[in-house]
């Protein structure tokens, strides 16, 4: 069993800062989820700065989405100063396999720098994990996708990117898994319309680094927190929705979910599997 | 009379994937409203990977606003691997006429990039076909406003426009005014309180790329549609307003109403007329 | 007393533009919320055309949240362009005292550009100040916050920096402190909820910037007047919360609230004291 209670109010309580060099689409998204859950949000790409930055920060989020010449520096500057400094860094490797530039850098990330986590949806993590070029765009292909059928190869394929790179291994999309070296965690929590907003899978993984930052003694079941309690506002949130409201304000209200989460909520709506 | 019907399944059947080069102040309502209406986005600006990018979308939209050195190289790449590969590419000239920098690279874009669509208020479009500077900021001059006095010499202009360009050209305003070489469309659907919320012109461009994408068969019929649908859901989240919502709320309410749209809605409501 | 219904009719009826060189995280918020309080915004960061743009607005707003390589200099040249025209210039010195680079820039910015108002929290302008690197991220320090026991040295520090730079200078927090040579003014609106959402510091500032902009005759009140708004929306919008609503939706009621906001509402609700 997951204790929901004390990774949540170590997020409220030790209020995590995160350094975040994000993509500019879900910016305000991911500073304001980051200050729903109980953290604090900064955000800085200038390779000028970013040393400085993720020093006086306890947790680095780095997201690939519209990186550019200037920000993939700061990527490596910030990653390689959090290493020496053992924060957790976490890697979103936005959609890697539709650019040769992102699935390089992605790549280059891994070689020179340790992750605590890498989140990502199946295309974007298979691209990570073998070099190729098939996603279609951002989101995950049809035929990626991890069900009752595949899950055992999915998690086998995540056991062996966690053992090659020391990284808890985060696939989400309708079935999430969670991996890591000797622990494997599937969550069916959230709705299908998340797919509908742009950036709930940056703001997972500014939440996810908020949540790992915290909790430093159980990062695996900070990040598996975390993607319940992703899933589980989209749950709540889509209750709430009227026949007038949309994807707009369906963000809204996942954003608001999250920063009225309980660890009540989670022990009652959680669905997740340690396998 | 318009196949409201098809056009928009077209788009929510066809999910039209557009690459978008846009300003950072408007990008996430953007993509927000482009998932809204059925498409999916993808943002990417950096010149070595836009080329990539483009290659697996179906469209373009080039939206200049806060445009910099690094974007601007972007923007030829990609709307030259667009053309080659004849995706639609639709120009949004924001603040032409604002910045000598604005004008002239929307100019130089217009002679190397072939655009299906142009958009933009009356101020930036005739920027745009005049080479002059004199627009205020990012909105239209009251004296450029096309009304019922002026409204034949401003399809005149719109046409010549078109005929240089090939483009369909969408002048939007409290009127809107569509031409492409062989027809003309007014449109009044809308409410004035758009123009208090940044980036309704940037979020039709948008829109406007995904509908041109999913209907290569009736380009012209999808840019009105499009114009029509964003008049519209401006007209139903106006009606939705309680006494305390403003601007921020009403912004939401708009990309609510995409998101709800149906043929119907628009067969009810649209207010347009063939020329 | 302010005489709230001259300076707000002011920024409705002049319709102030405001050139902003500002963060992309919060970027939009303060597009929304300078138009919700009757200006409007224009975003531009380019050095080959943020003098064009700054030549054609009323006033410019210089907010170095994510500052970078390209982005700095534009400061400088918009900066001086505004000075030579006798433009309202205010400085958000966001993170100042976070790295060295935001902590230099905004000192070598205080050295080459006049501002009309410089608008920070108490760690933000300490560190511009005394240019040293204590602040924790984004936000203030508690050690550094103003209250009842060090309230007469804050204004005496605020003084001080007001002398040596000619700026009104606006610390805000719990209590705000706005200061001139001649005049300071201690303002208790506000909801501690405030703080739990991104950006209400830069929208402060962009909001600050209109209201300055449209009140030559009496920049201090416009300065107090702006504050004033933006403290009594954050309670008004918190009136307005239901018990779903959380940080995403305070953020949106903050901006309606704005949009909505009538003299009458200031005269009552304003806490103010001149000192």
């Amino acid at each position: 069993m997951i204790d929901f209670e004390r990774i949540l109010s170590n997020v409220r309580e030790r209020t995590p800062l995160v350094h975040n060099i994000t993509n500019y689409v879900t910016v305000n998204d991911c500073a304001n989820i980051l200050l729903a859950c109980g953290g604090s949000p900064i955000m800085s790409d200038d390779a000028a700065e970013v040393e400085d930055i993720t020093s006086i920060c306890g947790g680095l989020n780095i997201n690939i989405g519209t990186l550019n010449q200037n920000t993939i520096p700061s990527m490596f500057l910030a990653g390689k100063r959090a290493n020496a400094l053992s924060h957790p860094v976490l890697l979103d490797p936005v959609g890697a396999g539709a650019s040769k530039l992102r699935t390089e850098t992605a790549a280059k990330l891994l070689e020179e720098v340790k992750f605590a986590v890498i989140r990502g949806n199946i295309s974007e993590i298979k691209a990570l994990a073998q070099g190729t070029n098939s996603t279609k765009g951002v989101d995950a292909s049809e035929e990626d996708a991890a069900n009752a059928s595949n899950l055992d190869s999915v998690v086998a394929f995540a056991r062996a990117l966690s053992e090659k790179t020391g990284a808890i291994i985060a696939i989400t999309g309708a079935t999430d898994i969670i991996v890591d070296k000797a622990n494997a965690c599937t969550i069916t929590n959230g709705h299908p319309m998340m797919s509908k907003i742009t950036g709930t899978g940056c703001m997972l993984s500014a939440m996810t680094t908020a949540f790992v930052t915290a909790n430093p003694e159980q990062p695996f079941e900070a990040v598996c927190t975390a993607v319940i309690a992703m899933g589980l506002c989209g749950e709540l949130a889509q209750r709430r929705l009227t026949e007038l409201d949309g994807n707009s304000s369906y963000r809204n209200y996942i954003i608001d979910a999250v920063y009225r989460l309980t660890a009540e909520q989670l022990v009652e709506g959680a669905k997740y599997e340690m396998r």
